[in-house]
């Protein structure tokens, strides 16, 4: 686009120095420039120009990225299917209809379809409406499941932290009426295993529970009418100090300096069991139906955090609320905490790397008869994760590789591609990785830097000698000794020397 | 919207016998019917009516699903893998403009998004296109990549022979200036491995080339402005019969008769190297400099599929055209072949499970400079190959698994959910699949019957003469036998009862 300006720019100075009548030989080194400009902008050929870029907000993976991205996914995978959790997947886009009245002021961000004739489609927001759907309409009432799958926000990017309009989400989550807090308590085990398994470093999981924020905000003295937004500036509170979120309370959303200073002392308040037991006690919090029945779910809850050895890093915080609308118990938000001997760069800003809760009334808003279906679930921020993990395998310089190739199949002399053919076709035939050089006739060293480069571990050279011999001299890339194999044991011994 | 025409109706009914002031008893028997069929539609508590559907040509996919589409997936990436390929990702939508030009007649089946402010988007039509942009992008002149994901065409779905407006690509290509024909044969090579491998049934792979049909039109004296069109003719020919094409050709074509008889003669003819021979030698197409080349090319890949080893299942075919506009030289299509024991309709207009050819100026349509970076790709068909394979197991019974848990934890007395809790959470950590019910006090039959439903092949039980002997007591599913393990080694018994 500057480019552009430029060459207007330049164009108008050409058109004023003719009006001008200017020195024939200035217009003609001000034309050469232009002509110049223009070629560089790719108008050769009447081609058309091309903005070269993936939509805002996105991009592409690379090889390696994909590398990192799938060891991050077998991670989380593994973490739930050792859950016992099934698998499904929904489309990518979903009746407007569907997503309409579900995620409060963040409706603004849903991605539209255009209207072709037909329905009217919007890209899904998460894949907890989705789901919601599924069950719905499937009359499912007992499910655990997981999805992951990208979701869709025109939100602000900001992808140097992990902040992109497209994004994977991974979600588990448990449907069904059973005792309580038994799935709830496995979800928060499942945060715990899996970023312990990536070794994000030290982190914390908050809990807290809706009803006792309703229960506190109305023990403190907020309106009913004004739950919502002021659980929404309470919601602030990672990123900006009480003052601030106290000042947007009074000033624009017209609470009362009291009930927010009532609020203030409670927010500030985490801990575990003692915390819970002490509020259980609160003159005020205990006479409320909402909170005590929250509470005392609490205590369940970390009762059996205890059981499974999760409770240090778990934290009972009443400062968390969790921006959307539909959930209606429990809730959680994993952050990761600045590692003091790292770049204190890499964390600022990073918000939390996995979140969820209890949402009973989702599923009955899509049942024609509003049937109720409890669900607690949990969804792991990847990009986020992914980010750190990026960044930190560019610091480490460690190599990572982007095939599984075994063995690179390659000739030592001219004339030999339909024998590299014929063996490469066996190798495969059989079950093994191998690539060549897609050139008749390569020479020996490129072949072995290609190897170098992409870190295949074996080479196979066929030469006269070797075909006539009845053998494949096998090199081994690291320590460069070669032996010969008979071409009859070469799968076996390809195999042999590339298992773990 | 079956309902909704009734209710409508009903509300109409009486609405006349009330206007014909007819017998009260029968206006209010009415008038409660319709009651009825207004709360079943559920109109109660003044919800808002949900159309409970995926978008139209979409659908979920439920655990069952997954399961087979998992070992589909696991075959094709195990042979794109075993070639070689690294993996890359796209975003699912692109700038509009990218995809402006690219698909010929197509491009009105592309899905716009709607205009929020902001760059205009659309969801991608193939992975092809992306990829070259990519390409360009990136400035990548040689990458032999695979590319699994979903893409979007408002086409008419026909969803029980596999198609849909949302659907799986799975796309193997390698770009960069080779010798000729050496990537062609392994795109080829590699559709042989995955329809062997996926146990389709027969199939045949049909190979043709843009420069023979290009020449063949050339020497039938077909208009140069009329190729396209006239090969999209063609194209049709899989599907309906010569004289159909034939008609439209002459009549809405306007090709002259002899023209289009001549290209009758010529697309008639398959085979193999045979056949290739006799075309190098045809007195017309010799003398075409394209048809020539195409055939000189089309000689050498027919010698290497046969050091493949797959020229059997190959037919150079001269009806063979594919839609797109960017192919530039080989092209190729597999089909299955009807299987005379099987059911006729299972594969009546199953069309090709696989596709693709090369195409040298698609990237350089997007570089700013035009440079060109050859490439050759293959396309599978997963929807249509998960269609059949759906099909049969249906009609198999087999029972698919749809998790993957070795052991359920559980309990023969009350009072032992905290033991449970400990248990599960040890064999979690040890990396063992566990599932448990939710209940506090669940019965043993009940969770028997679980394991049955489920499959999965063992229980461990704990009780409370268990928990004093320091052992747990180990079912093993299918023959009912218990077995008391130490807890100490449980983990490593249920990995060896587990372990194929």
């Amino acid at each position: 686009a500057e480019e552009a300006v430029a060459l207007r720019a330049q164009a108008e100075a050409v058109r004023r120095l003719k009006q001008d009548k200017a020195d024939p030989d200035e217009i003609a080194k001000e034309v050469a420039k232009l002509l110049e400009m223009k070629a560089q902008l790719g108008g050769d050929e009447g081609k058309p120009k091309f903005v070269l870029k993936t939509p805002k907000g996105t991009r592409d993976y690379g090889p390696k990225q994909m590398a990192i991205r799938e060891r991050v996914f077998n991670a989380i995978i593994s973490c739930f299917k050792r859950h016992g959790a099934e698998v499904i997947d929904t489309p990518v886009f979903e009746l407007k209809e569907t997503l309409t009245g579900k995620y409060g002021e963040d409706s603004k961000l849903i991605y539209d379809l255009k209207d072709q004739g037909g329905e009217l489609l919007s890209l899904r927001y998460d894949l907890t409406v989705p789901f919601a759907r599924y069950l719905a309409m499937n009359k499912i009432t007992n499910i655990k499941r997981y999805h992951i799958a990208k979701v869709y926000r025109r939100d602000n990017p900001a992808m140097t932290r992990g902040r992109y309009r497209e994004f994977y989400q991974c979600d588990f989550d448990i449907a069904g009426q059973f005792d309580p807090m038994i799935p709830d308590a496995e979800c928060l085990k499942i945060v715990h295993e899996i970023l312990s398994d990536l070794q994000l470093g030290d982190f914390v999981v908050k809990v807290n529970d809706r009803r006792i924020l309703d229960g506190m905000f109305a023990v403190c003295g907020v309106p009913d009418s004004k739950f919502r937004t002021i659980c929404s500036s309470v919601d602030k509170l990672d990123k900006v100090p009480w003052e601030e979120v106290r000042s947007e309370m009074v000033g624009e959303k017209g609470l009362s300096p009291e009930a927010a200073d009532r609020i203030g002392e409670y927010v500030q308040l985490h801990g575990g069991l003692d915390l819970i037991e002490q509020l259980l006690q609160d003159p005020k919090l205990s006479q409320n139906k909402l909170a005590k029945e929250g509470l005392g779910d609490m205590k369940l809850l970390f009762e059996y955090l205890t059981l499974f050895g999760i409770t240090g890093k778990s934290s009972f915080d009443l400062s968390l609320a969790r921006g959307l609308d539909y959930y209606t118990g429990v809730i959680f938000e994993a952050v990761l905490l600045q590692q003091e001997n790292e770049h204190v760069e890499e964390l600022v800003g990073m918000g939390s790397v996995a979140g969820g809760g209890r949402y009973d009334g989702l599923v009955g808003m899509f049942d024609p008869k509003g049937r109720k279906v409890p669900c607690v679930g949990v969804s792991i921020g990847i990009e986020r994760i992914f980010s750190i993990l990026e960044q930190r395998l560019e610091a480490s310089e460690e190599k990572i590789r982007t095939t599984e190739t075994q063995v690179l199949v390659a000739s030592a002399q001219k004339k030999l591609l339909e024998e590299r053919l014929r063996l490469i076709s066996e190798l495969w035939d059989a079950g093994i990785k191998a690539e060549m050089l897609y050139k008749k006739n390569p020479k020996l060293l490129n072949q072995l830097q290609y190897c170098e480069d992409t870190g295949i571990p074996l080479v196979a050279i066929v030469g006269e000698q070797e075909l006539k011999d009845g053998v494949v001299k096998l090199r081994i890339v690291a320590t460069r000794e070669e032996v010969n194999i008979r071409r009859e044991s070469l799968v076996e011994e390809i195999r042999t020397r590339t298992s773990q």
